[in-house]
């Protein structure tokens, strides 16, 4: 199950800190390493500091954008030191661990981002991310370097890993991940959404945007769901070009 | 409390994982480092990998002999790999944590052991020590780095900590009810809703609705996100005005 979990880091600015993060990914028993355009691609220097899990980082699929990396995935989680507006969707360590396993029990893709070394995810990145995680740091000095973070995020999956029983065989209150909508398809909603409503003249700036997204990342979508608000969106659309069409 | 708990480093052998270890302590709010005859004494690549914990490196206390770091403490935790002989003493880090913040509650000194990077602690001093911590780490790779180690334990020790104090600082699973849209609110938003929509001929019967009604529900809407999706609803309707007064 750990190996369904993908460990993303975001255009890191050492070729040595993937290598220590696959080490450490690779002793909790994680196996899948993406990178968002890495500032310098693996070298001998990951190899080194990888040692033993050098197969981790020779087996790292890299992309160029943040958007590639969790296109196929239905739960996002993104790590952060920023918790101002992001309340209600901040997460700590444990309860990634937990959530993650429950998800992966489900059969779902998941993916845990990274931010770069100095200044972690961007907002936008981390609108794009259904969990915020945080670690509970000293407030006097919170300065975990990435891989010690990434250590200790899949030492929690580990835990929640090891202490969970086996998957009953029907479990009625878990959505079957098929039903999710992916990454991919709720940015083609925000788009569309976006585009409509700027034509309406409602959405102005990115202030409205951001509060939708945030809203959509927390009720976790499904497929059918997310067919109806698509066709919403055309509704008013096709009356609007009838419209114009006739006046 | 963190303060009252010992990190004690056995015979390193390389003067930078005493400053990376370092660094982990303080990352988790422990400050109290021993070095027991270290084979290179703290050095400027401790102080490097220390990063803005180089406090903790100068402050390090270096004694000649094991006995020496844990001759004033009253529980003694030792890591180990080796489980064969230890069952009835191993512990694991979660216990690990509750345990010595149970411990230093009382006022008692704790130290927490960790070996030398190859061989860890001889069987000798692992007699010394009350209980043995293992990581539960990947069976075909546990070769976690010292600082890792480390950085993994005193994680556990700081939640533990934080889980003893009596105000919880965040609670996730809660807004502040005055956030949150009321159920009077919600049917508002639903009835605009289903009349729009009907009217543009996207909604016929009540189960696009219901599902409507599902995503929203779990959604917990708040106040402001409701005031956005009811001005999305009002931007169509004005917009259909407009077209039909022009018209």
């Amino acid at each position: 199950m750990l190996k369904n979990i993908r460990i993303v880091l975001v255009e890191t600015s050492h070729s040595g800190n993937i290598g220590s993060a696959a080490r450490a990914m690779k002793t909790m028993g994680l196996s899948q390493l993406y990178l968002v355009s890495p500032k310098y691609l693996p070298d001998e220097q990951s190899i080194a500091l990888a040692a033993g899990a050098d197969d981790v980082v020779r087996n790292a699929v890299i992309v160029p954008s943040f958007e590639q990396a969790i296109a196929d995935c239905s739960l996002v989680i993104g790590t952060s030191a920023r918790l101002r507006h992001l309340q209600s969707s901040l997460i700590e360590p444990r309860q990634c661990g937990k959530l993650a396993i429950e998800a992966v029990k489900c059969g779902q893709k998941i993916a845990i981002i990274f931010g770069r070394e100095r200044v972690g995810l961007t907002n936008e990145e981390l609108l794009k991310c259904r969990y915020h995680l945080t670690i509970p740091a000293n407030p006097d000095y919170s300065s975990l370097n990435l891989a010690m973070a990434v250590q200790l995020i899949c030492y929690e999956l580990r835990t929640a890993f090891l202490q969970t029983t086996p998957v009953s065989v029907i479990d009625n209150s878990v959505m079957s991940p098929q039903h999710l909508a992916t990454a991919q398809e709720l940015e083609y909603f925000f788009a569309h959404t976006e585009r409509l409503y700027q034509s309406l003249g409602f959405i102005h700036n990115q202030g409205v945007m951001s509060k939708l997204r945030r809203l959509y990342q927390r009720a976790e979508i499904e497929k059918n769901e997310l067919n109806i608000l698509r066709g919403m969106l055309s509704a008013v659309e096709k009356r609007l070009i009838s419209v114009d069409n006739n006046s």
